[in-house]
Parts: C-alpha cells; structure tokens; sequence
C-alpha cells in the first residue's frame, strides 16, 4: 500500500486533523462541503478533490470525520461516494461518531468491492484534534488496522484496536453514556450539597480522593461551581450520541435504566431549555434553576 | 478539655476504629450491644461500661459508629443514653452514617445541655477503619472540630471540615448518591459492550484513561469483569444510604431524577433479587442477567 490520503470533512475536528497528517509528511488530498477549510489546507500542501469518488481514486487511505450517521452513508455509498472511487485492496477509516450498526453494513458494502474499513471515533474534543492527542477507539480486522496505524498515530496518542468492525462505536457509545450519566450524577449532588446549604466546592474536594472520585467531578464539577458552561462540548452533539446509545442498546437488548433518564435530561436540556449550545455539564442548570 | 474517650458501637468498623484511639494513648472507655467485641476492647486496655451513659459520666469525648438514624437516636438520647451522663462542655462525635435532618435535632437537644456534638461520617470502609485511613467528612462548630481533630487523626486521613451541623451526613449523602449511580452507570455501559459482542475489558481500558474515568470504572468495572461480587460493601448497605440520600433530597426540594432510578435498582437487588449481602458492584447482576 502506498501513503496517499484522501481526508473528507474539515469541520472543527477535522480541519486540525487533516494538519496533522499533512504535518507528518503523508501526500493530502482533502475534500468538504465548505469552501473555506479546504481552500487552507491547500494552501498548506493538500490537494483538491471534487468528490469523495474523485478523493477516494488517488488514495490509498480515505478518512472521514462527519456529523452524523447519514452523512456517512451519503459520502461512503451515495452517488459520487467513497465506494465508487475507491480501488480494490484500499482502506476507509471513519473517525465520526456514528450509530454501530449502519457502520457495520457500510463496512459490508465496501468489504463487497474489496476495499476495508475500520471505526475510529475519537475522545477528546477541539483540543485533542488540535493538540494531535485525541484517544481513537477502533473496530475491524486486524490486518487493517496495522496498515492504519500510521495514519491514526499521527492523530492521536492513546490508540486501543477494540474488536471488530462496529467495536469502535460501541466503544465511543459506551464512553458517551459514561460521561453523560457521571455529568448528571455529579451535578445532582453538587445542586443537592448547595440546597442542603452545604459548601458544594467543599464536597467537591471532599469526595474526589475517594470511591466517589472522577474526571466528570474534577473537570465539570469545577465548571458547575463556577457555572462555566460555554463549550467544551456542546450538549446538542452529546444529545445526537444519547440517541446511538440508546439506539445500540435497543439493538443489543441491553437494559440501560439510569441512562435512559440521562438521555431524557440531555432532550430537556436541548428541546426545552434551548441550552443545546452550551457545554454539556449544563445538564446543572436543569437541576439548579428547578 | 482532658483526653478520656468513650466508644460507642463497635461493629465491624467501630472495632478498629477503636483500637486506633487506644494505640494512639487515650484513655479509653468502650460500650456496645454484643460482649465479644467489648471484651476484646477490654483486653486490649479498654475500661468497660455498661450504658451509653455510663460511659458518657467518665469520657470527655464520645465518639459513636451504629448502623442507623434510630439507634443514634436512642444511643443518645433515650433512657440511660449519652445524654444522660454527659457533662457540660464535653464532646460527641458521631461517625455513623444517618439522616442530615435528626442528626440536626440530636445536635440541637445536646447543645441544650451544653454538649457540643460533630456528625462525622466516614468513606474507605472496613479496610479504611483496620489501616487506620478514613477519609472523614465533618460538620459542626469549628472550636469542635478543632477539639476532635486529634481524635479523628487517630482514625483517618482524609478529614475535611464541610460546614455546620449535618454538612457531614449531607457530604456523605452526596458520596453514597455519586458512587451507586456510576456502579449503575459502568454497569449499564460494560453489558452494553457486552451484550453487542465487544470484550468489556477492553472498553474498561479505553475509557479510562479519559473523560469517563472514575475510581469506580478502575475499581468495580474490574470485579463486573470478574463476576467478583463478595464484599466490600454490602448492597443493603448502599441501599440504607440510599434511602438517607432520598430523605435529604426531598427536605432539600432537590432534583434527583437519575438517582432514583438507582435507589430503586438498588431496592431490586436487594428486595427481589435477595443480594444484599453481595458488594453493591452487583447491580451489574440486574443488567447481566436481564
């Protein structure tokens, strides 16, 4: 295989990301819906393709970083799409966070042309696309994942191969109702410390050495004493991950009782409170302003 | 104030706590409801006394660990109780983990009398109290707190000051609520993993080292792992406090919509399920088995 990438969607994450490859010395062609961030990277040294078809022709990597399930499906399968270009014997690596299973029929669909993909969604936000330390969990074979881990070491640090094709949403699904579900659970405790008429940053430094400690508690339990709820993490994007975990677990028929309340708090927090843009440890303010 | 002690209840964690206070020299005198673990205290060099207020005529500090709002309230204030026998300007300590609100009233009926009275709950459990390494979570008055510090160094490490009366068991509240709901929550997302054919040990180690770490993902997500559910912590335990975080939230007019979920999850295990006795890490049993 040789090193040409190919790099769809220069959004917010992948615009830093794509720098990195290009940085790292790999031949870049880039393509998005937005004129703008491909017209920097060219500037930068990356090439122009017009199309994912016409990208995925000159690579022999393809990565995408994109909003949301469909989006993924439209740029990998639709018309003009990864799969129309892409040659036998070359690797996708979608790093979006998307739902487990149309990840698993799109890697499917490619796997039918002979060409591998691998799930590699990403923890660590606007800084560790920035900074190149993002975590990327990923899912498919074995083989593919060797070919790619050049690609993915210049984007990232901690880099776990979790299972096969899908294991890296689950995977990223699994974080995001961890994180969710801890920012909620911190943020009823601090509100109850506070209606109690107890010094919440006092409970806050008294149970983070102990059992109850966390990275939830230390970093977003800061941002609710101090109601520091500008992004960060917007809660819209956590409440689009609610729905692939709650999607993933209908699918697996696995019981998730706590989160399904979680979930219900993020749509509050979006729908009713119009709070969508603010950091998601705002779920607070569901709690504080009751 | 002189340094005689008197110990209260010496049940699996007030034994060694108590041992603690004789190795660190107070002269000490011991009362509790089973003559084992008296007479072992007496062995050791302990004075035996046969009421809570016996003991209290003879001790310028009290210090109690019993397992409930009600036997807190008879300890101290029923027939023969710490009331009784306590002299004006002495000190009471209570460890035990109860309700914030008759924590209050105890505090209020003691200072009428002149006794000035600490709630002082602890975390670290059973090994916590053998090493010795409690963290401790204090409410009162400050000239108390500072008079019991040298006590409470005896059988902690951690030892914070909240607030005024009741912060202590409203600390502790808030630390019972935090740690059951992210067992529940770990749980829910390693079935997950689980049930959609992805190895759990490696979403564990993913998520560590991230935005989802805990002390409960290190710690509990491995005995899930294991199916290891001996104690540790008993679920009816857990359930207990859950019921005092309930009673707290509601005095308080405080939201806890996830954390209700985890009470009666917790409620299950132990009810319907009959696992009180196991560490409260088997709520996993309730998704796992689902």
């Amino acid at each position: 295989m040789g090193g040409r990438v190919g790099f769809i969607g220069l959004g917010i994450m992948g615009a830093p990301m794509a720098r990195h490859l290009l940085a790292a010395g790999f031949p870049l062609t880039v393509h998005s819906r937005s004129p703008g961030p491909v017209d920097a990277l060219v500037e930068a040294g990356a090439g122009r393709a017009s199309s994912p078809a016409e990208l995925a022709l000159t690579s022999d990597v393809v990565v995408t970083m994109l909003p949301d399930t469909p989006d993924v499906e439209h740029v990998m399968l639709g018309d003009d799409g990864v799969i129309a270009g892409a040659a036998a014997g070359s690797l996708v690596i979608d790093m979006s966070t998307i739902d487990p299973g149309p990840t698993r029929a799109i890697a499917a669909q490619l796997a039918a042309r002979d060409v591998d993909m691998l799930d590699a969604p990403v923890s660590g936000g606007e800084r560790g696309a920035i900074d190149g330390t993002l975590s990327i969990m990923v899912g498919g074979a074995d083989e593919a994942f060797a070919r790619a881990t050049p690609v993915l070491q210049a984007m990232g640090k901690n880099i776990v191969h979790v299972g096969p094709s899908g294991a890296g949403q689950i995977t990223k699904a699994c974080n995001q109702l961890v994180v969710a579900a801890t920012i909620e659970t911190v943020a009823e405790a601090l509100v109850l410390a506070e209606r109690s008429g107890v010094d919440a940053a006092k409970v806050r430094e008294a149970l983070l050495g102990g059992l109850a400690g966390s990275k939830i508690l230390e970093v977003h339990g800061q941002r609710m004493l101090d109601r520091a709820f500008e992004p960060g993490f917007r809660a819209r994007l956590h409440r689009k991950d609610a729905r692939i975990v709650l999607d993933a677990a209908r699918a697996a028929g696995s019981p998730i009782p706590a989160f399904e309340v979680v979930a219900a708090q993020l749509d509050r927090l979006v729908d009713d409170a119009d709070r969508g843009d603010l950091d998601h440890s705002a779920l607070f303010t569901l709690l504080d302003g009751a």
